[in-house]
């Protein structure tokens, strides 16, 4: 099987990216295997971040690389906080802390302009020169609520109300969050992408 | 209407962007109208280049901007000249410089193995800040000749002959090779996306 270098510590994603890559024949590896540092995102948009997230784990290992960017656009707040979701309330931040930053953020703002769109870019790169990386984009629409409700997910999905499903996405069936998120619809596009490249060849 | 900043120079491409999007109530004006130096392309690849563009674009002018990066990638080469197409034979080299060099470089290369394709990526900004640009990717498949053919088109089209067609790429009509060529796949991907974005407000 071919080895590709998963840019993220999250085992969780790791675990997804392994059921979703396994039947076009490819073994996805946590880039642990190889190193422990992380790349520096100095990148202004999700598709740059993700580019530079793999092209390192390229030219760390050798191998292809995927990596994911993803985060959070809230419409009230002229789409803060973007890029920076992960470190909305400081570097190392906690979701905690981001949730209730952003609980915060949004005091006194009624539901109809609460709206927001979580984001999902993936890259996929065969060597670390690659000009032409596979890129996915896939966004999910929702509504941001008052207070966090269930214990599922993560990143702000206590405060990211699911309106298809009435329910906050930390209320979701893994399962089905995995099909409907942002991060499940740019995995599929790229299961497509993969397998047209692969058939092609 | 609604201005949007070409990141070009191109007269060319800006009646091409200007007939495309006239229908969507924007008007595609040069950047040449604002400043005259071009921004520097760092990115190591096409996307992250056209990035680098539009982005740059947008701060010079605050208005939305859109920038196309592209090139040719021959499968003899490794890949090359891939994003330093316009570079080949050096900087501020001419197209046929570069399409000598082309040559040179695949001298005793056989017609089977002489596969090449284009490449076209465009990126829309709504600001300089813009997290999630519009990215689109059109791809030309092709077989580089042994020696040059035509009058029309730019870039190594001369050495570009396309398999659907059998002629080479700057024998087509220019109408034609519109319909067929990397860009304008990549400005048709462009003027869904644009217009599904219109469409959702």
């Amino acid at each position: 099987m071919q080895k590709i270098v998963l840019a993220s510590g999250n085992a969780g994603k790791l675990r997804e990216f392994q059921q979703l890559l396994s039947g076009c024949g490819f073994a996805v590896v946590p880039q642990s295997d190889f190193f422990s540092e992380n790349a520096e995102e100095t990148g202004l948009t999700f598709v740059e971040n993700a580019i530079i997230k793999a092209r390192y784990a390229c030219e760390r290992t050798g191998l292809p690389a995927i990596a994911d960017d993803s985060g959070i656009e809230v419409d009230a707040l002229n789409g803060r906080p973007g890029i920076y979701s992960a470190r909305y309330a400081g570097e190392g931040a906690k979701d905690a802390d981001n949730n209730a930053k952003l609980l915060q953020e949004l005091t006194g703002v009624p539901t109809e302009k609460r709206t927001a769109r979580y984001h999902a870019v993936l890259a996929f790169m065969r060597h670390a020169q690659d000009p032409t990386p596979i890129l996915c984009h896939g966004i999910w629409e929702g509504v941001i609520l008052e207070e966090p409700r269930g214990e599922g997910g993560f990143g702000y999905d206590p405060l990211f109300f699911v309106p298809s499903h009435n329910c906050a996405s930390a209320e979701l069936d893994k399962t089905e969050k995995n099909r409907i998120s942002h991060r499940g619809r740019a995995m599929q596009e790229l299961l497509q992408k993969l397998s047209a490249l692969i058939g092609a060849q």
